[in-house]
């Protein structure tokens, strides 16, 4: 009798004396038994609030980043990565299928790292949106912020991408500040079982950031509140269970769905045979009904194309489908494994059953195939089926086979695709082929509202595209309606769906207090120290210069106009300057203004101001005429350390001034700024 | 016998034979009669989806705006508004309270008028974030998009606003391209009705956008699909039968629930009696208590306070509270009117009694109310009431009197003010008194993850407030857990949460063809006409200027350091700027690299291009030093035409590249364009 693979509840492992066995997907043998039964979940669930969420929190957003790059970079090395590919080829999954699910979810860390760390302040709070006037006297703003919650982050996984599944939602809630509690399908548990051991051996993350449910959820949801989270990879049926729950219908735990959708891929109306998209389209069927044996939620289920050229598409799909070897993962030459089990397969073959009411098969026997290094019966193995509809077939929108399955629908006219595509109710991905960006358009907004991700494919991007199938880190993952309605990854936005955001209202000096970045409005602070001479680590939020006055005279501007050549008729001839109706006469460039304004506000001399790398929403408010003459109050807004270098970046508010108080331009500058500079301490 | 009150279905007024009485709030005379008996909410639908979304989306998000500031404008007349103030009286209201009410919702018909107009562009998708790069070699690139869905906005409103709970949801759908179907609560429907029936007379929706239940929503969401939502403001108990309807669990409506929720308002440590906050703390829970009767989700039902002045604290509110007149709305003197009905009466007392278990009254009687110009027993009055909870209580976190009611709580430190706050288990406002900011900075972020919104008073924005209750059209307005975890407002946020975001991937050519955008890498067009000689009716996206090379002399260096004043060492001493990490060498001034890039695009004759009104996302990517020379490749990125001006703004991408080819600078420059320019023409 097999081990029983264990939890990770509440610091340490733990198993139950027996369980369900997990068997081998090729080759029918028992792996390992499963079972969460004795697991204390409500300890768990005390263990994320109490010891995971403070040890998270208490890291910045770019300390979080850090740990997860550290983390990435530990579950790369060669050994650990060889570990996972061998359990892996016992999910039925082939090298490269597993490559998706390991690297992808390595890669998807190491996203997330890049991310938090180049588009998160180094702080806790992340501001969202401009300050919000409130007031005509400016002593009253808001601010909308995400904060983290002190909860728990649940996560249901489907059997499909033990590792990457975990991944990609463990690396978006720790970023969040959330611990979390992972509950794969059992089906393949045992390879996210060895991945979160390595995981928790590395010591890594804070303790408690990661807890692992083997078997079944239990009562876990019962013990979860406001301030938790339920994400959940898999069928429709169980979301529909999870959906009434009672900490869900009642407890305001946040619940957010991706369900296995019909998505479809759909072949424009401007392709020929002999055009590239035609083979990128029927390549890119195959590779779907085929990765991961087509049990992928994101996979092609309905192939939509113009009804003059179904014909060949169909020879085409089965002509490459008829290459493709079935059989044991690892063996060699093999293409397609074995689906995660016998009843997975029992499963398809129903649904094959279901779609024939309406459709044809055109390509393979759900009943037969030929199998490489295995035996075809105690392994989990299918044909790729190729399916055609009959016309007005509603079974193909409504019954999903959760295998190497595709069917090919026809159609006249672009609408009649975009309704077609529609009649899915609802997907996360769609694909559309085309070279021309007319019939591009017209399909992809019309399939817009019912997708959550649209790869429009052709010659110019086939050389880099990932493909119809493929979530990636910085785009959102997830779609409406049949899809679930939930929405996963997209880069920081999957991070803010964990987090609460709320309206800040008050003056100026709280709002600044609050959130960490200063408001217009709020205190300045001068103490006779030019703050370019301060380094990052003495510099403040407030800190400000207020710049001697200039002239700007007739002669600068002509100067100006000569040096650069910007010679615009607004700067150098009056008659048509006057003409103007945003100036009625000669003006200074903006781009003067800004630069006698640094020659105002600069401290010349060596110091921790580094370079100037960049201007922010930068706008001119009110002309500068000859004569006029202006003045610059430059002060810290954001300090943002960089982990990894001996400076970090500075935001500085600038606005410059005429003798009338108006503003002239507001913009915010950016510099570098050495941590510390010994000559000044 | 009363008429029957209407409902607008497909296009015409409808109303069943009979109906369940609605009586005036401080009378008990009865208004009218209300039932949706024989409503034809299948046609309802059908004819929002056919008819009344299409023609909406018809419309660019300018076009919707500007239809939403003429509705606005004609709702503010003087006629319109007096009948509606007329009505209000009859619902309990005071003036004051209709104000918030009446003003308020046309307020944020103006408010969505100018942020749709200010903050979205003059098309019909909203571009969400910048683009992606995918690939290393730019061919594939992602950009996500905001889209209009196919489908139908029912709102279901509370009693307690007819008129801007109508009118906060129905602006943001618009805005976001979907047709509304209104069902307002039955006890001031015919409030919400005679706003209606003024904006269906007003013809200044198209058809179809604005459809009235009068009566209950009968069967209404059993129509509805994946593309359609429902926002729902009321009470757990009717938002938990939402959640539990089939086409919520099963059918991918998207509904946002926004319930009444235990607010709270703490007041700081630092707080004293004799400084303005204290006064400022106990006015606002007066106001909260006495505007509407109390009848408002937003409403301060818990005043947190330090134990040492808690009874000074109940000492001030009971002054103010005793000199609160109640009575007939529109009678002379009074302060506070009536409930919204005698069931309500009933429902407040049932919930004093119930705080009593663990709270004394300190001020007021729920059976006793001097009223004045009205019966006290036919009308819905009832006194404010003042509670003083008990060391430990729970009811006060859990019962809400929906009414003139608060309970006075105490607390040590400012730890256990942030955990009795969290006790109301999420809502939808907090308000928090303090001059400290520190103190301001502790509580905040304690009760942000439990609150949507969070006002912070102190003398220095108290002027300017709004107070704690008044939900604002450029904030969120919902809460998590108790308060629904939906959200609302927040100016454009509550737009796209009407919309579908989606990921699209392409090549940079495809993903400026659907997104409206030029992308990096797309095709840039040179046809020989600089494109500042095009009007804006002439300019395409990606008309480009390329410009000549200029080198950049050590000398061009000096007189621009000269001249601005910019002296700073890295463009003017050898020596220390070999020293500095980034540059190791004299530069340009990143100030003089984009000035003489103005001079190498520009065209100085007068033409359609009238002023440079800012620059945006300006990076410096390459040092540039002397000798090196640059050029610059300017693309038309953007144009939004103004409705209400004869010119309107384009945005150009701008790349200054060296003689290598590197870029040294990027950024977007930002013109006004006219429109037509004749003399070209």
């Amino acid at each position: 009798m097999s081990a029983v693979l264990p939890s990770y509840v509440a610091g340490r492992w733990f198993a139950p004396d027996d369980g369900v066995p997990l068997l081998d997907a090729s080759t029918g043998e028992e792996i390992v038994r499963v079972s969460s039964s004795g697991l204390d979940f409500a300890a768990m669930v005390d263990y994320a609030r109490q010891i995971g969420g403070p040890a998270i929190r208490a890291l910045t957003f770019h300390e979080r980043a850090a740990r997860l790059k550290a983390l990435a970079k530990a579950l790369s090395e060669r050994a650990v990565k060889d570990a996972f590919y061998d359990l892996s080829f016992r999910t039925g999954a082939t090298q490269r299928d597993s490559m998706v699910d390991i690297d992808g979810g390595i890669g998807t860390l190491f996203a997330y790292a890049s991310k938090g760390t180049r588009e998160l302040p180094d702080g806790k709070v992340v501001l969202d949106g401009p300050v919000e006037p409130l007031g005509k006297g400016g002593s009253f703003v808001g601010q909308h912020v995400f904060v983290s919650r002190p909860g728990v982050a649940v996560q249901i996984n489907a059997f499909n991408f033990p590792v990457w599944g975990m991944l990609e939602k463990l690396a978006p809630a720790f970023l969040a500040g959330l611990p979390s509690i992972v509950k794969p399908a059992s089906q393949t548990a045992y390879l996210t079982e060895a991945v979160v051991r390595q995981i928790i051996d590395f010591g890594l993350l804070p303790a408690g950031s990661l807890q692992l449910v083997s078997g079944s959820a239990g009562n876990l949801l019962d013990h979860l509140g406001p301030q938790d989270s339920v994400a959940f990879t898999g069928s429709a049926h169980t979301a529909d269970i999870l959906r009434q729950h009672p900490s869900v219908l009642h407890g305001g735990v946040r619940l957010g769905v991706e369900a296995d959708s019909l998505n479809c891929s759909v072949l424009g109306t401007d392709v020929s045979v002999d055009d590239p998209e035609f083979e990128l389209f029927v390549k890119g069927v195959v590779t779907e009904m085929t990765v991961k044996a087509g049990q992928k939620c994101t996979a092609i289920r309905r192939a939509i194309v113009p009804a003059a050229i179904a014909d060949d598409v169909v020879a085409a799909i089965s002509d490459r489908l008829a290459k493709v070897t079935v059989g044991k993962p690892d063996a060699d030459g093999v293409r397609m494994g074995a689906l995660a089990s016998l009843a997975q397969r029992d499963e398809v073959r129903k649904a094959v059953e279901a779609l024939r009411t309406s459709a044809d098969i055109v390509f393979g026997d759900p009943d037969r195939v030929d199998v490489v290094g295995a035996d075809a019966e105690s392994g989990a193995f299918i044909s790729p089926v190729l399916l055609r509809a009959h016309e007005g077939a509603r079974e193909v929108h409504d019954v999903e086979p959760f295998g190497p399955v595709s069917t090919v629908i026809s159609y006249e006219t672009l609408d009649e695709a975009i309704d077609l595509a529609a009649r899915g109710k609802g997907s996360l991905a769609g694909s559309v082929i085309t070279h021309d960006p007319e019939v591009a358009r017209t399909i992809v907004l019309g399939l817009t509202p019912w997708h959550g991700r649209i790869l429009v494919l052709d010659r110019d991007d086939a050389g880099e595209s990932t493909g119809h199938g493929s979530p990636l880190p910085m785009l959102v993952h997830g779609g409406p309606g049949r899809a679930g309605g939930g929405e996963e990854l997209g880069g920081i936005r999957g991070v803010l769906h964990h987090m609460q955001r709320t309206a800040i209202q008050g003056s100026p000096d709280m709002v600044t207090a609050i959130g960490g970045r200063w408001t217009t409005g709020a205190q300045r602070r001068e103490d006779g120290i030019h703050p370019f001479r301060k380094s990052l680590a003495e510099l403040k939020i407030g800190d400000t210069i207020s710049s001697d006055a200039r002239e700007v005279t007739r002669e600068d501007i002509a100067t100006f106009a000569d040096f650069t050549g910007d010679t615009f008729y607004a700067h150098t001839d009056p008659e048509a300057a006057a003409a103007n109706p945003l100036f009625g006469g000669i003006v200074a460039h903006g781009y003067l203004v800004v630069s006698l304004a640094a020659g105002l506000f600069v401290e010349p001399h060596p110091g921790p101001v580094l370079a100037n790398f960049g201007v922010d929403n930068l706008r001119f408010l009110t002309p500068v005429k000859a004569g006029d003459s202006i003045a610059v109050t430059l002060s810290v807004k954001q300090i943002t350390p960089r982990l990894s270098a001996d400076y970090g970046e500075v935001r500085w508010d600038a606005v410059v001034s005429n003798a009338d108080g108006d503003p002239v331009a507001t913009y915010d500058v950016l510099t570098l700024v050495a941590k510390t500079w010994p000559q000044d301490a």
